[in-house]
């Protein structure tokens, strides 16, 4: 950046972007000199600014919300006897799309990775155990990552559920829908012959 | 966006996200997510905020400035002799980012673009005529993009520029550097081929 160039509010403004996960500092660029042209420069600045407000874990199942206890752990229609647990908040972004899932979750914030000195205690494991203890579900979904960091963590809460007569399940791997079998890498298609199903 | 599930404060700020270019809506969910467990979203707020504050265009170039007459404009090191032409100001950083020229700038803060609406009248060409007039330089350097909309703009400007007689530049087409030569569209590779050079 030639900040002799630019004013200083752009090339700040340019380096608040650029902090940002997969935004190089072209793309932060780009953004503010459309912010520049835009009338969107002022909502998105309050935007940001009000963004946590308010907003605090939710005392069960520890996602962002609002109130003490979030809107889904508050809902009558969902089933407190099937518990998903996520490693974060945008995982169940995702599972709510589906509108498949009517059970309830559990935010872990994070997954077991020794090398960034996250352990077991840095998540919300011992909060999952005692909410588990309190309220026993039939059955608990482990839906962490499939990756080395999310398959540890579902083996380390799977150890401390193991002595409990809940049933523990994992989301299925496969074939992503619309895929093309040629384009699949190694690891999915042998899973994907491994679980094959009948017609 | 299952709204129910996020709170307002997360919603909004993704949807301001997803207003900008090129970021998606899965983009912007995982940009807001990122900014509720960093610290950087009040900096990213108020630099949004501040971004146009005494902002202005440069009486002399049309760049943004925050003087009346911008800080390039101003430097007595650049020459008068040579004046660039470009579209929008993000041009001149990527300019000034080779380090090569040492001359002055024009933005015409768009391109002719009937599709759009816009003809010459809505860009700063009078402002460059006035301007020439004032101070004649001895080269102009028509910069817009190679594509449709930028090179009618060019010719446009060449055509008001014909009776002076002032040398009137383009910037060089032809492969980019670290290219490979397969890769090429035929329309670059075809360039290259006409404007070859003596080794």
């Amino acid at each position: 950046m030639n900040s002799d160039v630019l004013p200083e509010s752009v090339n700040k403004l340019i380096e608040e972007f650029a902090k940002l996960p997969s935004i190089g500092p072209k793309t932060a660029e780009r953004l503010v000199f459309y912010l520049l042209k835009s009338e969107d420069s002022i909502s998105l600045g309050e935007a940001a600014l009000t963004l946590k407000d308010g907003i605090v874990n939710c005392q069960s199942c520890q996602n962002f919300s609002t109130e003490t206890i979030c809107k889904i752990c508050q809902n009558p229609n969902r089933s407190d006897s099937l518990l998903c647990v996520v490693s974060q908040p945008l995982d169940i972004v995702a599972i709510e799309k589906t509108g498949l899932y009517k059970g309830k979750y559990h935010v872990l914030h994070g997954v077991i990775s020794p090398v960034d000195g996250i352990g077991p205690d840095e998540l919300e494991i011992d909060s999952l155990l005692s909410r588990i203890e309190k309220h026993k579900p039939e059955e608990i979904i482990l839906a962490t990552n499939p990756n080395l960091e999310g398959e540890t963590t579902a083996l380390y809460i799977l150890r401390k559920l193991q002595d409990s007569d809940i049933q523990v399940t994992k989301l299925a791997h496969g074939l992503p829908m619309g895929g093309d079998l040629e384009y699949a890498d190694q690891m999915t298609l042998g899973r994907a012959l491994d679980n094959r199903q009948v017609f």
